[in-house]
């Protein structure tokens, strides 16, 4: 049984960002396949056909569709490809902390950190948690996100990361997004093994990563590569036993050092290797060669006030690049993926097309979901957002709110600002 | 004939920021009157009685009165003491270069810059600059803010800044916000005068000033004073006769360079200091001696990838700081007071309390509605807004969306997320 099918019109500029089975690179990202009075046609959660208004109309589905007047710029739904939204409370006494000169350690004496998240997350249920990540998904979609990756990493046990992934599961029940689930096991050293890093990473591989991939709770393994957590040789052997238990790899790599996580997720064919703030061009070309895609997160450094990613010349070079927002509670309790693409454009030089691009159709491939989200095509999922906009590079220059007054996911109005 | 009041309970926590006839400085800028589980009594748009639940709704008054929910955080609406919000159009092609790495110079070549908000508001109508303003002023209330400072500057000759002031008045009768109207005709020396900066200085004494104070079209007069605009001498001399004609003085002061801008503020005992990015603790003393306050702008330094001002030493010296938008097409397309607060924590490192304050209670002092918004308690308006959060601190530190869900004006629920 065929539903009636929704045409979508009224739209100044239809960005669609159509084409390709790859991540765009180099030039390609400043394609935007941009329409003027463009229409969307949709049946089914599929989109039938997208483009100029006058030719979509005449189409015979169109003809017997419903029809709803966008009123603003349409663009594919952002894709949200790096987060970490199992969590039991935002971390404000670290903040207030934090902004008021107390040192990292200040806070971790006075019981903060992750280790308090850490804390929240085991003594709360699988069915709080859900509640917690469901709130985040919310947040998200209401400001066009309608595809998430989403990481564990604040369990550190078998038992708190198995069930910080059920609770990412049974959210994604509960709010209409497309969700990645990652296995953040790596993310710190749990208190009880009093630093033992190496100890912690044959835990992560004989225990955590075999009991995750049974279950299938994770589609995605990560670790945090990084001075004092994990270095790039234990990373890698973490990274070996996900892939043979059948989860991608992805790396936290170079955010507060240069360490050699890059190279360890290139050598490791990593779908995406994340933050990046240190690489250099030797990082940059190492990337390049394995196709893993640059995830920048421009939210974390302006919260944290720390320098960007070089990312116009990884672009330059020619290395895809996605944005997201690493949506955390201790270093980027930021869930808008408007503000991410504006700070990549004032903070980083990405052009709009380039950040939309990033946040959109690279942001899909860096979650596994490429070819089926991030565009707006025939046969593509009618994933959508309509913006109170009628030039596109608003939703980039007008910052700090959120524009989205519609969001579809799979051809339904998942969020209206006027309903 | 009295209205039946209105009782607000359901407030985890409520910020008063009660008390004082004079802008808050030092530690007192940390002092926010929380109350947990509290309560609001307001009618005829005036708050009757604030405090904790218990005890508010015992009175008389509350007894039968309408009840409504608040379901979160309840602080004074802000107040956004700097704001340019008449102009005919977004600068999208002028940022686009910019973050494309074009100069000044070539955006001016192309016909960017502010000539091209000058053109824009000298070929629009009364009605149609209205329309804009009142766009602006309707997007800044539903992220809570209900008293705004508005700048003419778009249109430097007589007519146009007349019609700017008007277009300022007229919208303001069409948004629920309190406006306090500012002139700025010194803003750029503008293109007809061929670079003569004091001839045009002349002009606005001799004609815009008269003409502004004749119509009562402005509470307060404004001047650019930094290198390549007016000198410290001319924005004195400005100052001086708009002081005459019985304009407030403020001044945009040492933003790109130290000029002497606000030794020329205190000078003129100016309400307002605005920018100071460059300030340095002479400035800082000298305006702490005249009762200046500081109008920090932290979106703007943002948006340009500036140096921000030294807002802890501002503070630290017992200076009154407030916060503001700067919200204009050029410099910072932002118009959510949160961003502005959340920026100000973590860029420079004001304490939560700090920032609220400085959005709130000392932002209405920059703007002449000290004493009468900006704080909740009995007498002054009932201009207060409810967050979706159970944390004051939440509204600084998630940061990048909107998290207003109410905002009353005068008593009455001006924006209502879930309406």
């Amino acid at each position: 049984m065929r539903e009636t099918p929704l045409l979508l019109t009224d739209i100044p500029q239809l960005l669609t960002f159509a084409g390709g089975a790859k991540p765009r690179a180099g030039k390609a990202m400043r394609e935007t396949g941009l329409v003027k009075d463009g229409a969307v046609l949709m049946r089914d959660g599929v989109i039938l056909a997208s483009g100029p208004r006058r030719e979509i109309q005449r189409l015979p589905a169109a003809r017997k569709a419903r029809k709803l007047e966008a009123g603003g710029v349409v663009m594919p739904a952002f894709c949200d490809c790096h987060t970490h939204p199992v969590f039991a409370a935002p971390r404000l006494n670290d903040f207030a902390m934090r902004v008021g000169g107390s040192s990292y350690a200040d806070i971790k004496k006075a019981g903060g950190g992750i280790v308090s998240s850490v804390r929240g997350v085991r003594e709360s249920s699988v069915e709080e948690l859900a509640g917690f990540a469901a709130a985040n998904f919310a947040r998200m979609l209401r400001c066009g996100t309608a595809a998430i990756e989403a990481k564990s990493g604040y369990g550190l046990s078998l038992e708190a990361e198995l069930k910080s992934l059920r609770a990412i599961a049974r959210a994604a029940q509960d709010v209409p997004v497309d969700v990645a689930p990652t296995l953040l096991a790596a993310h710190a050293v749990p208190p009880e093994f009093g630093g033992d890093a190496a100890k912690y990473v044959d835990f992560v591989i004989e225990k955590i990563i075999p009991a995750v991939a049974r279950e299938k709770l994770a589609v995605f393994a990560d670790v945090f590569c990084e001075k004092g957590y994990f270095s790039p040789e234990q990373s890698a052997r973490i990274m070996k036993a996900a892939a043979k238990a059948g989860l991608k790899p992805k790396f936290h790599a170079e955010q507060m050092n240069r360490t050699g996580g890059a190279l360890a997720a290139a050598a490791a064919k990593a779908v995406s290797a994340d933050h990046l703030d240190m690489a250099d061009a030797s990082d940059i070309a190492a990337l390049k060669r394995a196709g893993t895609i640059a995830v920048l997160l421009p939210a974390s450094n302006c919260f944290l006030g720390l320098p960007y990613p070089p990312a116009r010349t990884m672009i330059d070079a020619g290395l895809p690049v996605a944005l997201a927002t690493d949506f955390n509670p201790g270093t980027s309790p930021c869930w808008n993926m408007q503000l991410v693409a504006a700070l990549a454009c004032t903070q980083m030089r990405m052009t709009p097309e380039e950040a939309l691009c990033a946040a959109t159709v690279n942001g899909a491939f860096a979650m596994g979901f490429g070819g089926r989200a991030g565009t707006i095509q025939k046969g593509r999922q009618a994933d959508l957002l309509v913006l109170r906009a009628r030039d596109y590079r608003e939703a980039v220059y007008y910052f700090g709110d959120n524009l989205c007054s519609m969001v579809f996911k799979r051809g339904v109005a998942a969020w209206n600002a006027a309903a």
